[in-house]
């Protein structure tokens, strides 16, 4: 499947924006789940059946599979995705030298058959170019984030721009050439939210920091959207996989469906 | 171990500066290693037994193991390694907000007990925190990459300073409370590598790129030696793994010690 087709389809058929981000995190998964050969997916999967005419896209983070080994169970989770026909975001924001780059690009878009994965610039445009020759995979820029010291450097003023500028800038100019580029932004930094669309025109943008995080969906959809009221790839986690201990399935599915119903609202 | 105190008395114990990179590509490693059961620690372990005396640590790339999912063999690489007393810096340039990052740490830290990390700064000081205390770990903080295209950002000008100045002074001040921050500084760059050990005093560097990358060994010991004749971590990975397909152990041995007595002239 083609990834942004695929995400925007899913867009309109279900009415939504919303990604779920399947960060499984031993400590808060209920406990008859940690008994079972395969806890995480398992879990993951309840999450998966309780949302998945809310999404138009998932993403695991893999940061959460790897420090528990838990590769097997990455797997067995994309391909339980990717039969639903709804798109994985594998969140890992690589980065590294060519050689190396193209070994990461097969991590994601080979091994784990990915539909598109999370990138970091700061090595600059040679280090992306393994993954943006995937044309039909989405490969997603970290731009402006939504952590607290997002600043240190992204807010650093390089002449009249800040540095978050200048990458969404070069994202849209020089790095896709295959219009299979997004960009991550931050619910956080709404003023640069805005500054990024205005610079982009039409690219589509991964927004977490909704929810746990503390970002306002409602001036996200304001500042974000573009002209075809999409554009915006909405992602919430722990509000979502850790809504209800007892009742998972209906707590996510309540928990996305509320989210979705203020997106509907407003689109 | 501390991986910094090690290391130190690794260079004055071995006369070297030398970490040997282990990035296995199955295209490279001869076809009787691929014939065995563990081809990959097999041929990491032949160019660790013949290197060991040469070195002051070992930096595995892990892109090159998770693209083909050897995880099992770079655990048991860096178990053969730390057994030697010979500490070990996972190159994995991770990057992500808070929760995340003491995941990628729990990942180099706990599962593969690697003595150091790379990471990567564009996210900002409060997503490196994670990695930072362990007190005795290394955290190599990307800095002035080797690539070709490291100047899309690095090289801007913020005010009257680099981008790349900026993290070293950050770096150095406000990263480095547990004296556990290194920066990767190419071996490319020689007036960058200047600057920057100008900016950070003592601080050890790791400097990729000498050998296959085109970097002047002779020219990074000027340029970045500190004051007690150390502070440079010099890596070189294809000139010393793929040096002979024949003979790789003999080959292997005899193009570290070409680096390494290259190295002792000017020490």
């Amino acid at each position: 499947m083609k990834f942004l087709e695929t995400t925007e389809a899913l867009m309109v058929k279900n009415k939504t924006l919303l990604c779920v981000g399947l960060d499984p995190d031993p400590k808060q998964i209920p406990d008859r789940f940690l008994k079972m050969p395969n806890p995480i997916f398992e879990f993951n999967k309840v999450i998966v059946d309780a949302t998945k005419d809310l999404v138009c896209a998932y993403k695991p983070q893999i940061a959460y599979y790897a420090a528990l080994g838990a590769e097997a169970e990455l797997s067995e989770t994309i391909q339980y995705i990717r039969k639903l026909k709804i798109p994985v975001i594998l969140d890992s924001k690589r980065g590294d030298i060519g050689d190396t780059a193209t070994m990461y690009a097969k991590e994601a878009f080979e091994r784990y058959q990915a539909d598109a994965l999370t990138v970091n610039p700061y090595m600059g445009g040679d280090t992306l170019a393994p993954y943006l020759k995937y044309a039909d995979k989405g490969v997603v820029v970290l731009c402006k984030t939504s952590n607290l010291g997002s600043g240190d450097l992204q807010d650093l003023k390089c002449g009249s721009q800040f540095l978050y500028e200048i990458v969404a800038q070069k994202a849209a100019q020089d790095w896709n050439q295959n219009q299979n580029v997004l960009l991550v932004v931050g619910a956080t930094h709404i003023e640069a939210l805005q500054k990024i669309r205005q610079t982009v025109g039409e690219m589509t943008l991964l927004v977490p920091g909704v929810g746990a995080q503390g970002g306002d969906l409602r001036a996200v959809l304001k500042a974000g959207l573009n002209s075809k009221k999409q554009g915006l790839i909405i992602n919430s986690s722990r509000g979502i996989l850790y809504a209800g201990r007892e009742n998972v399935a209906e707590a996510a599915h309540a928990a996305a469906l509320k989210v979705v119903r203020e997106m509907r609202e407003v689109l």
